[in-house]
């Protein structure tokens, strides 16, 4: 199994902490996203559909999108993905990140860091980032995890941005269930920060 | 089966396409988005985890989020879901569209219409909501749907806002494969228009 990702995607960081706190052996390799798409490695463009890290390579078949390859794993692999009478529950809240917090809260980050905005777009992805933290720190005043269960890739998806939280000018203590189901989610065996889990490797 | 959703909804749009693509017999009740939602009706308040249109009821059980909505029913009834090599990017496109085109297109509509955003969060938006047509209409270049072996879930869910698109203050005509492909959909037995399918039904 073969992950194509790049330290500053939090999306990226998704399927690489699923293969890290599952312990499935992979190959992780760097994609300098600094560099034209045009110019990246051969291998990468040809699987990467939408040009986007993460992409996924297994037996043969290059996966993409990274809530996508979390149903994937967690499907193959029979781990992190709750009860069965939770599994509708994982695909709302994946959807839910994927249109909510995992647009806010990178956007937000992305534009105070590399791709400078004007004042109100700022104010405006600020704005959105701050209603969905109160969402999620409301549910999780009455749940140590998104599922009942336990720790799941509803957890790994919702939470991938907010370990940079403090990048994207938001104080984590701001949200005190967010910031205890984060502290949670960083004590289970194999968890890695981004910082870590997304290192360029050393060269060969 | 039971269908809480409003007429300005896109998202409330997906699923109750699908249910009048697929021919399901259900009973469509419009919520008012105007009422605070404190004041909305109880029944709907009490199964409406994110407080947001739509929610499907089936069989006892409250499902949310547009596109988790579109899986439950593409796997309950067999229809509009592809071959099932194809599964994988059916998950792709339902997670670009929650990122992508189904953020991009909708926040630009909205803003333009009822929640006034300043200048540059909309010209943010809209070079955001370009980015997105652009990526649809390489893809739709090649290919009739999203996937190739027709009509499914993905098609439904990347072009719900896209009937609207004139709202977003975009001409179809800038992205001549997305408006052939919208014309196709629409000519699919049971199709509506997201006004005629959302329509508040008359009083009872």
């Amino acid at each position: 199994m073969l992950l194509y990702a790049n330290s500053e995607s939090g999306h990226s960081y998704k399927a690489r902490s699923f293969l890290l706190l599952a312990n499935v052996a992979h190959e992780y390799r760097w994609i300098d996203l600094n560099t034209p798409r045009s110019e990246r490695p051969a291998e990468f463009v040809a699987v990467a559909k939408f040009g986007e890290v993460p992409v996924l390579v297994d037996d043969g078949r290059a996966l993409c999108q990274s809530n996508a390859i979390l149903i994937y794993l967690a499907q193959k692999f029979g781990v992190l993905r709750g009860e069965p009478s939770e599994w509708q529950s994982v695909l709302e809240w994946l959807s839910w990140e994927t249109n909510r917090i995992g647009f806010s809260v990178p956007n937000l980050r992305f534009s105070l860091r590399w791709d400078k905005q004007p004042a109100d777009v700022l104010s405006y992805l600020r704005g959105r980032a701050m209603v969905d933290l109160r969402t999620l720190d409301a549910f999780l005043s009455s749940s140590d995890y998104l599922l009942k269960s336990g720790p799941s890739i509803a957890d790994i998806s919702c939470s991938a941005y907010l370990f940079w939280l403090s990048q994207a000018g938001i104080a984590e203590a701001e949200f005190p269930n967010v910031q205890r189901w984060l502290s949670s989610l960083s004590k289970l065996r194999g968890w890695l920060h981004p910082d870590d889990a997304l290192a360029k490797p050393a060269q060969r």
